[in-house]
């Protein structure tokens, strides 16, 4: 995979130029794919996906949620019982009229999302109260026709994802689960270095066939929003239609209710419109499948014993349980920094005969360039090192993020604003609309998960009393 | 979900009906989706497709194979480009030709297999022969409209698999990685417990587009085959429609030797034919997702303490790296032997308020309900007890193979035969369907790979020279 190294755009000249040079040259992803909006998720970037990946699963099943898999074609019969769900996904849904070239008798969707063909299964499954909670998660592949056009990771026209899909006996306990998803994610997001906005959506953006929906909004370098994980209540929309009923202690016959939650390889995007800098990408250690790079530099002369030395400080970096990677390529010294760089691996040792001879390794950060020389006997170090990486990594997020929610009093602050505004609002449509419209595209987002505000005003658009205190800001 | 305990088929009485009836109440598939053929893996069943899947991704790591993901559609002018891969997946191949209700301009094809849409990468990646050689895997889902029929795991019109393609050199380099891919089967086999024939497939079956395939035949206790894992060599079947080239180390423009290799989710089915008996599934301790279960035998009055004790001995067993569960829910003993007995549990720890103060555990093994008394100081037992029924299972398969395997001298001796038969062929494929139309249904699986055999006497249809020993068998 012959290499370009280097990113030639600045983030300060073009923001969305920086993030495409990067996530295909620092090995995220290829969109020169033969289909427009399936992009190739490369090994790099899908070595990433798998770290997420493994740590979420380890919180599912800390928190009894069971993975299962379940079929990837849905009958439209299915996806229309629900109305509101079929209305909102019937535009971006991928359907499949024939099988060994003969025309099928009933047309089958491609899932964008699994609620219909996993609850009709529920219904079968659930019988009595003791079957409830039922939690079952599947990774898997979704598409969804997007018609907004195509950023790769951000919107893509297939992404690989979880979805967790519970059923409850009660709502308080359905809402609790809202809470653990919420917390599930959370945990993530520290791993990811990523600190989120946990806002519920409004009404005009809740998930089609759902109550609510609480989101984790993030900030990009260039003061946009992108929506990361996100868990929706579906209270007893699904269970009605669906006839997931179950029997109570007293034997009476109720529906459950329902929650369902999503995290996708979008992480992947965010991670790099959060992190990345001129450079490339920069990864926070815990997700990062490479912690420490070891790069050998090469005299004539001494070069099988500095490999050897080389290869010991790895063995040793891994017997404390870091995840390290010797590049004893065939290449100059200066290729490989920029390789790893380009990749965001956050720590790179460099070992020359000199420090062979000194017992010294040299240690340099890819979050700020800061180079240091250790005792090679003292690699407790370096674990302490990638823990303050990371801290620094969540620490930044937080104050960039908290740094840029601003107080909007007039509809004019948000026109052309960077990150998100906080202003009061009424709660009516059609000022959902018209702020929308006025500012060129800036949304209400949603009000604060589980805080709640007071508005202080009235509402930024109409002047009549306000209802909620929202976030208002750019999507991408 | 309710459980229903207890298989009340006898695996002697009708083997299909007892598999149907073991692969649903032990929770591994649940065929009742609402599309034929497309079955829910449900979690017991995906806990240990995981265990597998765990092993071999680390196999792949081991052996320098990187994991991407490439798009689930294939545009129909990119599977057409390799003439014999089209033929034989047309007939099985679903079809997207519409998207958010408007037709497609080009048919879509789900894939059956990614060869075709992962080449057209690797054209765009390979360049240099430093480049090579380019190992990527996949694990993902596949669809295929089988029209013979359904069942499950064995037979399903969607599985799960990983799918290798490596990209090579020299054809010495791509049949290097044939045997490298069939050692890394062979190390996932031992952990199944399963003893495969390694064959070489007559042409009548190899796969669309190879020049020859190498695959693991399995039997099953009713003295069929099933095939596991495959790998294929392509040649340059592919790289020349596809153009992928590379400049070699004298700057001459070759095209790349290339191979593909699967295993899917039918290892499922395969283990529990392989193992199953007349209680349920039977596991090898190395895939279970539960290796331990320990069962509190509660009388009214000291219940939390044995409890307690209980969950003192499943600590102790985590940390020397056994994977043991508690049940502790409110259900009888009795009801709980049943429900870990059926999902094929290797060892089932009884606790009793008579042990408890004796400082003993009872331990039962689920491979032949032996019982014993062993001390609670004295757990190391327990990680020999699972070694040994793991070195039984595989020994129980080996020998079963090797004495299912008997030489064939004439067509009568095929037509209800159960296992292999081992015959002289002469390598017409006029042969090879009179052998099958004559003996009801017994086809010729091939020859053994990398052991060569001479033929002992004539064909065993026409009688003229023979030039293979092959093995014949009916499969599922």
């Amino acid at each position: 995979m012959s290499e370009e190294l280097g990113i030639k755009t600045k983030r300060a000249d073009n923001f969305s130029d920086w993030y495409l040079e990067v996530v295909r040259k620092a090995d995220f992803i290829d969109q020169r794919s033969p289909i427009k909006g399936f992009d190739v998720i490369t090994p790099w970037g899908y070595a990433v996906w798998e770290k997420i990946h493994q740590h979420f699963d380890i919180l599912l099943k800390k928190n009894n949620v069971s993975n299962a898999y379940f079929p990837l074609f849905i009958p439209e019969k299915l996806i229309r019982k629900e109305e509101d769900h079929f209305e909102g996904f019937k535009a971006e849904a991928f359907a499949v009229t024939e099988a060994g070239g003969e025309k099928l008798e009933e047309m089958l969707y491609v899932r964008p999302t699994s609620e219909t063909i996993m609850y009709y299964m529920y219904a079968l499954w659930i019988r009595s109260y003791k079957d409830l909670p039922l939690k079952i998660n599947q990774w898997c592949n979704v598409v969804r026709f997007d018609t907004k056009g195509t950023k790769p990771f951000i919107r893509g026209r297939e992404f690989l994802w979880q979805e967790g899909h519970t059923a409850h006996a009660t709502k308080s306990d359905a809402e609790e689960q809202i809470e653990n998803s919420v917390h599930m994610y959370l945990e993530s997001m520290k791993l990811q270095a990523i600190e989120p906005l946990i806002l519920v959506r409004p009404k005009s953006d809740t998930f089609a066939g759902a109550n609510y929906s609480v989101v984790f909004d993030t900030l990009t370098q260039d003061g946009k929003v992108v929506q990361g994980p996100g868990t929706h209540m579906l209270g007893q929309h699904f269970s009605k239609p669906f006839g997931i009923e179950f029997l109570d202690e007293e034997g009476k016959k109720k529906n459950v209710w329902q929650t369902s939650w999503g995290m996708t390889t979008r992480q992947l995007g965010i991670i790099v419109m959060q992190h990345g800098d001129d450079k490339g990408a920069v990864l926070p250690p815990a997700i990062s499948p490479i912690q420490v790079v070891l790069v050998p530099i090469l005299f004539s002369g001494k070069e099988e014993k500095l490999i050897g030395a080389c290869k010991d400080v790895k063995e040793k970096l891994e017997k404390i349980g870091i995840r390290a990677h010797l590049d004893d390529r065939d290449y100059k010294a200066g290729f490989k920094f920029n390789h790893w760089e380009l990749r965001g691996v956050p720590l790179r040792i460099e070992i020359g005969p000199r420090d062979m001879e000194a017992g010294k390794i040299t240690v340099v950060k890819r979050i700020d360039g800061e180079k240091k020389q250790i005792e090679q006997n003292d690699l407790a170090k370096i674990k302490v090192m990638l823990d303050e990486i990371q801290e620094a990594m969540i620490k930044k997020s937080k104050d960039f993020l908290e740094e840029n929610i601003t107080d909007a009093n007039d509809i004019k602050d948000i026109k052309d604003s960077f990150g998100f505004s906080r202003a009061n609002w009424c709660g009516s449509a059609e000022c959902e609309k018209n702020i929308k419209f006025e500012t060129g595209g800036y949304e209400i987002r949603g009000t604060l998960y589980k805080k709640a505000e007071s508005p202080t005003g009235k509402c930024i658009f109409c002047g009549s009393d306000a209802k909620h205190v929202v976030y208002i800001a750019k999507a991408y």
